[in-house]
């Protein structure tokens, strides 16, 4: 009886670590931002990367390895790296790159990503990347950890003790570290101006505040759950920045639901996933304000035309997706390179609500265990 | 009538063109080696290579674009240039790649894939990349289309005209100019001994005897066919070479049965999908010999003790996974980087007859066209 009062007093209020961790989210991006950003001074300040500057400076390109959801905060970070700071980033499944006898050189730079920093199959490419050569930084959650003591240097994400098997704060704030550190590079390399990388401090500054209006969605997007828990099949779609956030969706209703849920980016849906819309295969699309608007309304419109139901996480104030979707969920604008930390979250509470109402343990879903130390 | 008669004699006595186009693949391969490979003579030409030898073996990186079945020719590319010729490849979806301004230069060589040669996505990627400088080498189907015209150079896949929407031997053969283009560079290059050319060389010229013996197949799939058709659900798993064989089997069954299957790399089923595993849900493992087969054996294992059924892809004779898989369809034995060829072939009829026993429109699945010309 103790044991379960320590827990429900660990659980501060909420039924579950999972929904307690969805809504820690904007104080653990701001202790990820703690110490580093500056907004009022347009600073960002990294140790790990200002002391390897001219590494990261003269590197060829990024190779991030990780697993999972890390794998796809590496696939948000493909599109910041070389969108802001144009360096090339090549994302690599850990345990797919391990095996390949990947090409690699000591002018590349590997991020190696891990909340628990145990994960079997990234500590094995740091290894291979390490014995080629390449400089290796971690992006790890748990301090002092395996991964963290393995890499050349690398920056925590500051999201506290994560409980919950699937992740929800580890992934806001691995984008949010390499957030930073892509504006960071951005701005040594003159790849961005000066008051382009104030801009971008600025939003990313508001960003917390944001996520917290959009966990004001959260009785919406119950009343969504109800309505579709009992699909068996669900598809995510997104374009660009939003790309991995679509996958990333998928990724925790397969895990906490076990409903099948797939990510595709948006245009591939005519190369095949769309002979699988009907009126029983719910669709959930990212179609943000910008990241070529107008093509995701274009993808949404054949959805519909085929009797598919649309749940859409549109920007406040949002018109075009609302006359054609049958939910939308709304987000509060920001620039473009900072919506997955936004766009996130509702995918987060809609694979929260389904589970529970389907009686799933939340927490602690079949066959899944927390850290991926065996291969 | 006339017009029947006339489809009739087209489909050559198969049911559907896309059964055709299915046993057409030992020829179909045999017509894209043919002037290309010479095995006794251990010489592989390629005109559009040899012409452009220069660039290529300063290229920093290749960039893959394509999109559909092509986009999964693209990643089976990337392990085969990266680990014969030591070229570091980036696989990107034409869609993404077109609107998410990548890092281009003019010392990148873009390999662009369609088999129709009129992708629009593809196309436009194409177009950006030459604007930046990129040098653009098409792999098209249809002689004279569009992506032929607009790329530098290229070589074409010589399958014959493709009707079946899901695509077969157009994939087959994809791979067989990648892998043809690969070994040309890697001898170039030096990155592989004259003996391993030649016993590539030797062992590749087996491949269509070898697709032949696979397609004898035919009625054990079937019925196992008959045995998973009611299924609503499949994952599809391989790692390595096959991890690409593995989407491109999922995509199938997706594209002509409705069914949602899924392809994944075999060791990211820890990070998520693993949860989704029951008895509802078959597996697809493409386990053959090589490639970490002691890794993949132990992927089936989990599989099994979450009562999950396995149907797995196997080298001839293989004895660990028949003692656990609920089915095993053999392949001959070849060398690693030929095994997409043979074990592609075994997915496409086990979609194709669980199609065909649902009643679809295997040649005209619904919401599908031959070729996407629009974004």
């Amino acid at each position: 009886e103790l044991q379960l009062n320590l827990e429900q007093i660990e659980k501060g209020g909420f039924e579950h670590f999972m929904l307690k961790e969805i809504y820690e989210q904007p104080e653990a991006i701001l202790d990820t931002f703690r110490g580093r950003l500056k907004a009022d001074e347009a600073i960002i300040k990294m140790a790990g990367v200002e002391d390897n500057m001219k590494r990261f400076l003269n590197a060829d390109r990024i190779i991030v390895v990780a697993c999972g959801t890390s794998w796809h905060a590496g696939l948000v970070s493909e599109y910041i790296f070389e969108d802001l700071a144009r360096i090339p980033v090549e994302v690599e499944y850990a345990s797919e790159f391990r095996y390949r006898n990947p090409v690699i050189t000591d002018k590349d730079i590997v991020i190696a990503i891990s909340q628990s920093g145990e994960t079997a199959d990234t500590l094995a490419a740091i290894k291979l990347a390490k014995s080629k050569g390449a400089f290796v930084f971690g992006v790890c959650n748990v301090v002092g950890s395996s991964i963290a003591r393995e890499t050349h240097t690398g920056a925590y994400t500051h999201a506290g003790p994560e409980i919950g098997v699937a992740s929800t704060k580890a992934f806001t704030t691995q984008i949010t570290v390499l957030t930073l550190m892509a504006l960071r590079l951005a701005r040594a390399k003159g790849t961005i101006t000066s008051s382009e990388f104030r801009h971008h401090l600025i939003e990313l500054e508001l960003i917390p505040d944001k996520v917290r209006e959009v966990l004001e969605s959260n009785e919406y997007i119950k009343e969504i759950a109800a309505s579709y828990k009992d699909s068996k099949n669900f598809l995510y779609l997104g374009r660009g920045y939003n790309f991995p956030v679509a996958l990333e969706g998928a990724l925790k209703l397969k895990e906490i639901s076990y409903i099948h849920a797939e990510g595709y980016p948006a245009a591939e849906m005519k190369h095949g996933p769309i002979a699988l819309i009907d009126e029983f295969m719910p669709v959930v699309v990212i179609a943000t304000n910008k990241g070529h608007y107008d093509k995701i309304v274009s993808n949404i419109q054949e959805i519909k035309s085929r009797n598919g139901k649309i749940i859409a996480v549109v920007t406040k104030g949002d018109v075009d997706v609302r006359n054609i979707a049958d939910h939308v969920i709304e987000v509060p604008e920001t620039m473009e390179a900072l919506t997955p930390m936004l766009t996130t979250i509702p995918l987060q509470l809609l694979s929260y609500h389904i589970a529970v109402m389907l009686g799933k343990n939340v927490d602690q879903p079949r066959n899944l265990a927390k850290a991926v130390t065996v291969e």
